[in-house]
C-alpha cells in the first residue's frame, strides 16, 4: 500500500517538515524501518539519534524540528504512531472498517432479532432469542450471544466467545476469543456441610470503548450489575467476580482477579497476575504491582505492592532485605554471642 | 410476577409470624427491598435493625421472635432466601426447571446417542458418538460432548464448554461456559533434550452436585481418573491436574492451581489464587488462604496461609513484621553501633 | 488387545531376556498391573522391588539383568512403557493414527481451502478463507480456524480452540481445547485519561512438535511474530503476550504468565504460576519455582525462585526464616532491653 506523506499528515492531524509527495508504503519500529516507511520518536532516547534511523519519515513532538529527517510533527506520536500503523493494516483495523457484511446462511438467529446495518455474522454465530445489535457489529464463529443481550454499535465478538443471558454491551467494544461474559457470581449458602447456590439474578454491563483480553471470565452479579466502566482494558485470563465495579479507563493486566463486590476508581492499573479480596474499594488512578495480594482498601492515587498489600516505595525496601533475611539472622547471632561474651566480662546478672 | 406469603412459607418450611395473603413480588437484599418485596436477615446486624427495612416481609431465624414485621422463621435463613429467589427468577432457577426441552435440528448427534426425557440440545451443541445423557439436560449453543461420554440427570452445560471423550458427568452438575473437561494431563517423559508425550488413558469423573466454574481446565488421569466429588463447587479459571481427587463439599475459589495427583479432603476452602504442589495431600477441613503456595501435605482442620504454607495464625504475625522490615534492620545496624562503642569503653576484644 | 511381548520388544527397539511368545493384554503403573500388563521400572526405588510387582513383564534400564521377571531392556524404560501405553490406547496415541478421515459436512470450509490427505474435521469447525493444511490433520468439533492461517502435517486441534488470522502451525502439533492462538497483544498509547489501541500486526508462530495446554491464551505480535519454538510444553491457562519467544523444548506450567516482548532460551522451566516480567531474557536450560516473580534477566543454567526472584538456594534459606521472623522480632527485642541494662551497668551514655 502506498500513501502519500501528506495524507498521512493530515490523517495525524500534524504538520510536515516538507516532502509532501513523500510516498510511504509501511509503518515500522525505529530500527526496524526502512526507506519506505514512517516511524515514530517521543523520548530523548530515540530522539537523540534520530537522524540514524532509516526511516524515510519519523513522527515526532510538536516542538522537535532538530533533524535532517522528513518529519510529522504531532502532539502524542505514539497516537499518532498507532493510527498510521491502522492505515497500513486494514486487517488490524478495529474490525467495523472491513467487514465483509452479511449474516452467514450458516449461523443460527433466534426470535425477534433487532439488528443494525452492515454487520457481519459468521458461520454457527448463534444468536439466541430477543437479542438487539446495533450498526457494524462483528460476529466470529461459534461466538454464542444468549437471550435479551443488547450490543451497540461498531462492536467486535471473536471466535468461541460467549456472551450470556440479558447482558449489555456498549459501543465499539471488542471481546477477544474464548471470553465468557455473564458466568453465575460464585454465590453458595453454607447449609450444613453442604452448599446451596444463591441463584444469580444481575447482569454485566460493559460500557463503551471497553476491551476484553482472550479467555477472560466476568460474573453476572447477584443483584444489580457487574460493571465494565467507559474505556477499560483488560488482558488475557482475568477473572472479574460478581458485583465488581472496574471504573472508567482502567487497565487490568492478564491473569488478574479481583473478588465479589470490589469497586475500583477512574483510571486504575492493575497489573499481572495482581488479586483483590472481596468487598473492598480502590480509588482512583491507584496504581497495584504484579502478584500483589490486595487485603484492604486503597485511596486514589496510591502504588501497592507486596502481598499483603504495602506502598510500593516500601515495598522496594523491604524486597531488597528479604533475599538478606539469612544475613541478618547470622548477624543477630554474632550479636547475641558478643552480648553473653560482655555479660561474662561485666560479670551481669542481665 | 405474584406469589402468597404463605406459598413462600410452605416453599421454605418456614412459619409465619401472619400475613397468610400478603402478596409478594420479588426477593430482594435489606437495603434494596420495597415493601413488595421479602428480604431475609440472618445475622445480629441485620436483625437489630429489622424494623428499618423497607421490605413486606423478612426470613428470620426460628426463634427470632422481636419484630412488627410480617417474618417468615426458618432453620437457615440464606439458604431458605436463596429458594424464594429461584422462585422469583426463573431464568435463575437451576435450568432444568424452564428448559426449553427439545433437540435443536441445528445440533449435531452422533451415533448411539442415549438420552432421557425432556433434554434441551441447543444448535450447534455437538454429541459425538456413543453417548449417553439423562433427563431434564440442557447443552448450551456450541458445547461439545466427544466420545462415551455419560451424563446423568439436572445437568446443564454452558455454551462453548468442552467434555472430552470417556469423562463420566453425575446428577445435577452444572458446566460454566468455556470450561474443558478432560483435557490431557501434563505428563511428559524426558528424551534427551526433548520430551516425550505420555499418553494420557485415564477420565475425569464428576460426582453429583457439583458446579464448575467458566474457563476451567480439569485434566484426565494418567491411568484410573481425577474425580471431583459430590458438592463441590469451583470459581473461574482454575486448573486441576491429572490424578487429582477433590473431596465433597470442597470450594475452590477463581484461578487457584492444583498440581498433579494432589488428593484434597472433604469441606476444604481453596482461596484464590492458591498453588497446590504435586503428590500431596490436605485433609478434611483444610482452609488455604489466597495466594498461598502449598509445598508440603496439610493435616485435617488446619488453616494454612503464605507461600511457602505456614498455620494462619503465624502467617498473620509475620506479614505484620514482613512490612517493618526495614525498620528492623536499621534497629540491628544500631545495635551493632552501641555494642562496638561498649567492647571500646570496656576495652573488651570481643 | 493382546500383543506378543517380542512385538513390544521391536516397538521400543529393546533386548528381550526372553518370554518372546508371552501375551500382553495392557500397560500399567508398578503398583496396579496385573500378570497380564507389562510395566516399567527405571528408578533404583522400583528396580529394587522388581519381583514384587504382579506384571507380567517390565521395562528396565539397559544394564540390568538382576531379576527373575521377563524383562525388556532399553535406554530409556519411562519413553518406552509411553511408547508401549500408546500402543494399548489408540485413542491415547497421538490422535493422527485413528483418524476417522474426512470433511464433515457439517463443517463450514471457506474459499481457497488447500489441504493434504486423510484429514478429519468435524461438525461445526470453521475454516476461514486461504487456509492451508497438512496431511493427516484432525480438527474437533467447534474449532475455529481463521482466515490465512497455515497448518503443518499430523496436527490436532481440539474442540472450542480458536486459531485467529494468518498464524502459523508446525507439524506434529497439539492445540488442547479452549486455546486461544493469536489474539491481540495488549497494547494501548496513552492518549490522555484514555487509551488508544495500536494495531497488532504481527502472527503467532508454532513450531514442530509443540504441545499448547487448554484455555492458554497466546497473543500476536505487534510487529512480527511471537514464536514457540519446536518441542515447547505448555500446560493450561498459561498467558503468553505479544513478541513473547519460547526456546526450544522448554517447558511451561499451568497459570504460567509471560508479559510481553520476552526471551526464553531453550530447555527452560517455568513452574505453575509464576509471573515474567516484560522486556527480559532467560537464558538457556533456565529453571523458575512455582509462584516466583521474575522481574529481572536470568543468566543460563540458573535456577531462580521467590517474588522477586532470587538463586533457588538462597530463597531456601529465605523462605525457612520467613516463618521465624516473630520469633527474631522478639530476639531483638531481648537484645535491646539488655543493652539498655548493660549501658545502665557500666554508666556508659550510648
Amino acid at each position: 500500500m502506498e500513501i502519500l506523506l501528506s495524507r498521512i499528515g493530515e490523517v495525524v492531524e500534524g504538520k510536515l517538515s516538507g516532502g509532501y509527495d513523500k510516498i510511504i508504503c509501511g509503518a515500522a519500529p525505529f530500527d526496524m524501518a526502512t526507506r519506505e516507511d514512517i516511524t515514530f520518536a517521543d523520548s530523548a532516547k530515540f530522539l537523540k539519534k534520530i537522524d540514524k534511523t532509516d526511516a524515510g519519515a519519523v513522527i515526532v513532538p510538536k516542538n522537535f524540528t532538530r533533524s535532517s529527517k522528513l518529519t510529522v510533527m504531532v502532539e502524542n506520536p505514539r497516537v499518532a504512531f498507532a493510527k498510521v500503523l491502522a492505515l497500513f493494516h486494514p486487517s488490524a483495523k478495529p474490525a467495523y472498517l472491513n467487514s465483509s457484511a452479511g449474516i452467514s446462511s450458516n449461523a443460527y438467529i433466534g426470535k425477534n432479532f433487532l439488528c443494525g446495518k452492515d454487520i457481519s455474522i459468521a458461520p454457527f454465530a448463534v444468536i439466541q432469542n430477543n437479542v438487539t445489535i446495533g450498526d457494524r457489529v462483528i460476529i466470529h464463529p461459534n461466538a454464542v450471544i444468549e437471550d435479551n443481550v443488547v450490543i451497540g454499535n461498531d462492536v467486535e465478538i471473536y471466535p468461541n466467545a460467549t456472551i450470556l443471558e440479558r447482558c449489555k454491551i456498549g459501543n465499539r467494544v471488542i471481546i477477544h476469543a474464548g471470553t465468557v461474559i455473564g458466568s453465575d457470581g460464585f454465590g453458595f449458602a453454607p447449609d450444613g456441610e453442604s452448599y446451596f447456590k444463591i441463584p444469580q439474578t444481575g447482569i454485566v454491563q460493559i460500557d463503551d470503548d471497553v476491551e476484553i483480553g482472550a479467555n477472560n471470565a466476568i460474573d453476572r452479579a447477584t443483584f444489580g450489575k457487574t460493571r465494565i466502566c467507559r474505556g477499560v482494558k483488560t488482558d488475557n485470563l482475568v477473572h472479574i467476580a460478581h458485583n465488581v465495579t472496574v471504573g472508567e479507563d482502567s487497565v487490568i493486566v492478564a491473569q488478574v482477579g479481583i473478588s465479589g463486590s470490589v469497586t475500583i476508581g477512574r483510571h486504575a492499573i492493575l497489573a499481572g497476575q495482581a488479586g483483590i479480596a472481596g468487598h473492598i474499594t480502590l480509588g482512583d488512578n491507584v496504581t497495584i504491582g504484579p502478584q500483589a495480594g490486595v487485603a484492604a482498601s486503597v485511596q486514589s492515587d496510591q502504588v501497592m505492592s507486596g502481598s499483603p498489600e504495602m506502598p510500593h516505595r516500601l515495598w522496594l525496601r523491604v524486597q531488597r532485605i528479604i533475599c538478606r533475611l539469612p544475613e541478618l539472622k547470622k548477624k543477630l547471632s554474632e550479636i547475641e554471642k558478643k552480648l553473653d561474651r560482655i555479660k561474662e566480662g561485666m560479670k551481669l546478672d542481665l
